[in-house]
């Protein structure tokens, strides 16, 4: 499972986010950056290791001082070949040894310090003991949008994500859903993002009937009906960058309501969509497909925020909800997945990922976004 | 991905396990026990929520006062439906309300909480912010052995992926290794771990030739060569419990040096075998194994600790390493798996899970330890 970076970015590539990274926390006000395995170390590095751990592994960023890396002995080999490992140096420790006096030694032991939000909080607490006089900010937090602004190819790639899962989307409208588990057509789903290139699924949500009413619902064995709605939401990574869109489909003859309903959602997507553009904040793109369902009526039933940023995880900054008052900037990609979740009964939810451009958005999705019959 | 945890349980099972932990806690000093989304919560409530992300999942213990599970309100339909659901009370909070001061609600303000390792940093940071006179101890350095000690439900769990790992091993020795990718032969014991009933496979290292002198290496696209040596090392989840064995095959006929060095290691795996036995410090059975390579001359090419507690994830204490001076306990279930590791040239490792008897020992692995010849 090494590896996963794609092989689309070149050392330099890995040296000049990391250059920027250390700008960016020196303006923020911290000493330096604590990065550990996962999609920070990724997007910086182009490591990854075999498994995160409880063996500490962590890269310092530091204004004035070369990236280091701190691994364990073992997986030194395998970091030696990560795709930005020569623009770092490697600092390893072995088994029985401190690891966080060994990373104390690099830090400024009254600093500041911004560490990745997935950082395990066991290796916080090692660092806060072996320097009391060390303060912490969760990355996100303190630098919330470090790859939020996607460059040229890294664009290429999550579109390239988007236009597999649209092709399997695609297939996955002829298939049978009426008499079939929803685990059923979730492992179709999974095996169309594979053969459409994705190296890793992270979901195949697919939700009939009154499942739809739960957002969160993945799959079960419940047997799909005619006459049922079916939230369809899926995605994961290819290349190393994510897809993530949603449909919902009809088995058979729609009701009035649930033709309301659903192009209620569709116009409230169509409205979040038309809210991108630089400058904007990015609670507008939540309020305007917010404001479509709620002027409808149905406002207590759209349960979460509006959309999400995508990058090399599927789930990442930017956040379009209230409060976040942050301003779009051309190259930030996210989804935009207004819903309307009514009790006991079904769900519909629209979801494309869209990239500000210079004056708007565009969307990496583009199947039909009206209601698809299937059968 | 829900619902991971085995159906051999019951909510009074984990009801038991919460009552434990809370006396083990305050047994610690312990004010309670904040438990993150992983292995620890699925222990304790059998629940695993689709996946760890920024959103707070955290289940407080404390004595005195019933669980509570802190949940997205997204995600709490699904907690409802965890095994061990009604042995604690659910507590929602909404996207763009603040989960910490929500739990902290839940905290002596001044008190000392274990927190899961993996607990992601920010969560602690954010539980540290709202609660300045709280402080905190990892899970494992608090309670290292919270889940070490396995009941017998459990050890017919782990003894059952034992047997199919090894049905596996026995599988896969009759394969053509050369000529072929380690990649190769790996993808065939990850399809034969599925096919022995395993849901989920974790690792399945094969190191050939040069490639088996870096123990972390796991696989690669080397091709696997007449006379190589070639370590095996697999394993992963059936119905909830883990599995991890290695066995070191030879393509071909072996060296003389190659002998000597697969039977020093296999003396070695049986000497830190018979070490084991209740009351022992984990340490002695490092000590065995390591001093029958260190007589031999080959002490410092056997470079990681000897074993790992196993159970509902693959790695986790009790850990058989010098300074771990605490005594073995019937059931508890760990690896015994020393290597030797000769730099560019072969490695060597052999693995079998064990549990602690009334007397002594117990091998939840069985297959050949002699060095099988393969073709």
């Amino acid at each position: 499972m090494t590896g996963a970076a794609s092989a689309s970015f070149t050392a330099d590539d890995y040296r000049a986010r990391m250059e920027r990274a250390v700008r960016q926390a020196a303006d923020a006000g911290l000493a330096g950056l604590l990065v550990a395995p996962g999609p920070d170390l990724v997007w910086l590095t182009g490591y990854t290791p075999t498994a995160a751990t409880e063996r500490l592994t962590l890269l310092v960023l530091a204004a004035g001082r070369d990236p280091v890396l701190v691994v364990p002995t073992l997986e030194a080999p395998d970091a030696e070949r990560a795709l930005g490992a020569s623009a770092l140096t490697l600092r390893d420790w072995t088994d029985g040894r401190d690891p966080y006096a060994a990373t104390a030694a690099l830090l400024d032991a009254n600093g500041r310090f911004g560490i990745s939000d997935n950082a395990w909080a066991m290796h916080l607490l090692g660092l806060q003991a072996a320097l009391p006089g060390t303060s912490y900010a969760s990355l996100t937090e303190a630098l919330p949008m470090l790859r939020a602004v996607k460059d040229a190819a890294e664009l290429e790639l999550l579109a390239a994500a988007g236009a597999a899962a649209d092709a399997a989307f695609e297939e996955i409208r002829q298939v049978a859903f009426a008499g079939r588990r929803e685990t059923d057509v979730a492992a179709d789903l999974a095996a169309l993002l594979r053969r459409f290139g994705h190296s890793q699924v992270d979901f195949t949500i697919v939700a009939s009937g009154p499942n739809g009413a739960n957002p969160h619902h993945e799959i079960g064995d419940r047997v799909i009906e005619r006459g049922d709605m079916v939230v369809l939401d899926f995605g994961g990574l290819k290349d190393g960058y994510g897809s993530d869109t949603s449909r919902t489909v009809h088995v058979g003859e729609p009701t009035d309501e649930e033709r309301r309903v659903h192009g209620l959602v569709r116009e409230a997507q169509e409205a979040g969509f038309l809210a991108v553009r630089p400058g904007v904040a990015c609670q507008e793109v939540d309020r305007a497909a917010r404001a479509v369902i709620a002027d409808a009526g149905y406002g207590e039933y759209f349960i979460h925020r509006t959309g999400h940023g995508i990058g090399v995880t599927t789930h990442e900054p930017p956040y379009m909800i209230e409060g976040e008052e942050r301003p779009l900037v051309p190259g930030m990609c996210f989804s935009v997945e207004p819903g309307v979740y009514l009790p006991g009964r079904f769900g519909v939810r629209i979801e494309d990922i869209v990239t500000v451009t210079e004056d708007g958005g565009r969307r990496l999705n583009n199947t039909e976004r009206e209601m698809v019959i299937v059968d």
